[in-house]
């Protein structure tokens, strides 16, 4: 595999300013589309890669590799973003937790955190130290784009993050960390305190190689009370949010906010000073926008499994997702969660494709040339 | 273990008639309390039984084993009710999908239904054949309680089973279920319809040997989106509710609808036609109650992981959520979800006393005699 590297020779690419102008409620031509985990296993393409790798971390960890992939889907389907190939456990591996990832059980951490004494040895790590190759791999998927496509960093909630560092890996019930949050209230708030700063320095330094939008993933807000949510998830995105560089190169840093499950919290979602606030499937984009009130755009939301319909059923449901969003700007199409193992990559492609032609209609023709010239 | 027999001599205890009152919207002394799974393997008592039966579904299958732990946990806590000890799979067992248990991956069956073709095959099952052992357990269960404790009876959503049966087990992305209803929509309506007449005829046939209440778990309900929900889950719920025997012995028998992680839909669930809706601790009470707006009453909603906290922790939790419901009739306090298995049994005594003892106040005194003595 090689990467194409950019020369002088090479005819720039019209920039496309879509995704950026929709997350900022900004007129756009076609509603924006791009796909979480657009990057991975149901590419064989990423398969190849991931083989050559020899892990998953190794992959993570080679800014050359980690840039391949993230091009791969771009390579194949008209996206309107890049993202970033990383994942979200790469502060809490930059910590010493240790991360490993396996293919049966996921992500496992070799020292988890038990106690308040575990808690008390974490330092937040310094991203140009042992995050460098997540900040080598923005450089260069920021040079082979070459202002074709934004790319948008990551990182996952402070909450999130002390999920697996306390639970070890995955968990079905949370008992370990729920345990910690109601015994220990204070350790619980000193390592999400820190998961915090780690965030947003880490956001921050994605932002100073060049990430033009960043994205932070609360995978596990949902499984909390919306009292706890509010103590434990939401005021230390707020946290993060407060502490981002918001303007790079004279361009706003858009952020986005997605709580998985977090349908009945979009109001205090809105009011965290975000841009735009992700939504999975479980909650329609006309009450979602409704409730949101036009302080932030929306980004979402079609069930990943619609992927394993028919073309002329995933043209309906897109159809559906943007008549239920209706006319107007601040409308970012994604799914409601990872695309899945098991997608045929054609399918993704026809959602893709029929975004862009289903959508032109709720825009007005004046924003076509802001949209595709910038 | 031997089962107390009621004889002549017992004196009889007095009725607690707390729970159905409460699920009816009539007034009570105290707010009634139960716990989903209250009888599991966090009570030794219920490991011995377990490990005597040899497996988990000869448990189910003999009433006197069945029988037995239903009541364990009416012997440590003062319960307001009982709950039929027994398994949502038992339906498609019966349907002959050969439901097997694993301690590692749960349910398993050994024959999922893939194809339009083995739904064709599907039959309902007649409860007082292929299920007799579970009226048996009602029966023998309603005998032993002489009318101290209430019983409610149980079955899972038809959504809910369907995704067991076409996954074969427990499930993540829910992938082969949903692959089917998005590719050939006709077999699985035909598959909930299905379903949906065998909950049907098996709840009536639990009313008639003795249950008091009935309540149905869409444990799965909340994968979907609004418009999947309302046509594969809420749809087959409802035509459940309208087929159920409402009376018995001169007596209403009330219906608990319970979509976990359906806090979204509380009000498409209100209008369902069932008394009662369950709520998981995704929402606040005051807001569910609001939204509910006194059509149904409401059952729930602690996060089962409170109960890792001290005692002190467990009693400001129950006092929160009562306060959050406010003061009259119609909650039904609960946990959102089954107790976990780590649950240390007094902290469950914690949450049940501290239930009855802070929930006087919002309830008239005049309410005390007709919740004693009926």
């Amino acid at each position: 595999m090689s990467i194409h590297a950019v020369s002088a020779d090479d005819p720039v690419p019209p920039e496309n300013h879509r995704l950026l102008r929709a997350l900022l409620r900004q007129p756009v031509d076609m509603t924006p589309v791009w796909a979480m985990r657009q990057a991975g296993r149901y590419l064989p393409e990423y398969r190849k890669v991931r083989e050559q790798a020899g892990s998953f971390m190794q992959l993570c960890t080679t800014p050359e590799l980690a840039c391949e992939v993230t091009l791969q889907p771009l390579r194949r389907f008209k996206l309107d973003a890049a993202i970033l190939f990383s994942d979200i456990l790469t502060i809490p591996d930059a910590m010493g937790l240790g991360l490993r990832m396996s293919d049966r059980d996921g992500p496992q951490f070799e020292h988890p955190l038990r106690t308040a004494a575990d808690v008390s040895r974490l330092g937040v790590p310094d991203p140009e130290d042992r995050l460098r190759y997540v900040l080598d791999a923005v450089r260069l998927i920021r040079r082979e784009l070459a202002g074709s496509t934004p790319l948008i960093g990551f990182a996952g909630s402070p909450w999130t993050l002390a999920t697996y560092m306390v639970e070890g890996g995955s968990s079905k019930e949370y008992a370990r960390v729920k345990g910690m949050m109601f015994q220990d209230p204070v350790t619980m708030h000193r390592l999400l305190d820190i998961n915090a700063h780690a965030v947003t320095i880490y956001l921050n330094a994605q932002i100073d190689a060049g990430a033009q939008a960043v994205m932070v993933f609360d995978t596990w807000g949902g499984v909390l009370t919306p009292r706890d949510y509010r103590e434990f998830s939401l005021r230390y995105m707020r946290q993060v949010v407060a502490g981002l560089k918001r303007e790079s190169d004279g361009q706003r840093i858009p952020v986005i906010l997605f709580t998985k499950a977090g349908g009945l919290w979009l109001e205090d979602l809105a009011a965290s000073g975000c841009e735009a606030v992700g939504v999975d499937w479980t909650v329609d984009m006309s009450e979602a926008r409704q409730r949101v009130g036009g302080r932030v755009a929306l980004q979402g939301n079609m069930d990943p499994s619609v992927l394993y319909a028919s073309p002329d059923r995933i043209c309906q449901e897109v159809q559906a997702i943007l008549d239920s969003y209706g006319p107007g700007p601040g409308h970012v199409f994604n799914l409601g969660h990872g695309v899945h193992q098991q997608t045929d990559p054609d399918r993704l492609a026809v959602m893709v494709d029929a975004v862009h032609a289903l959508s032109a209609k709720f825009h007005s023709p004046a924003s076509a040339a802001t949209s595709q010239a910038g």
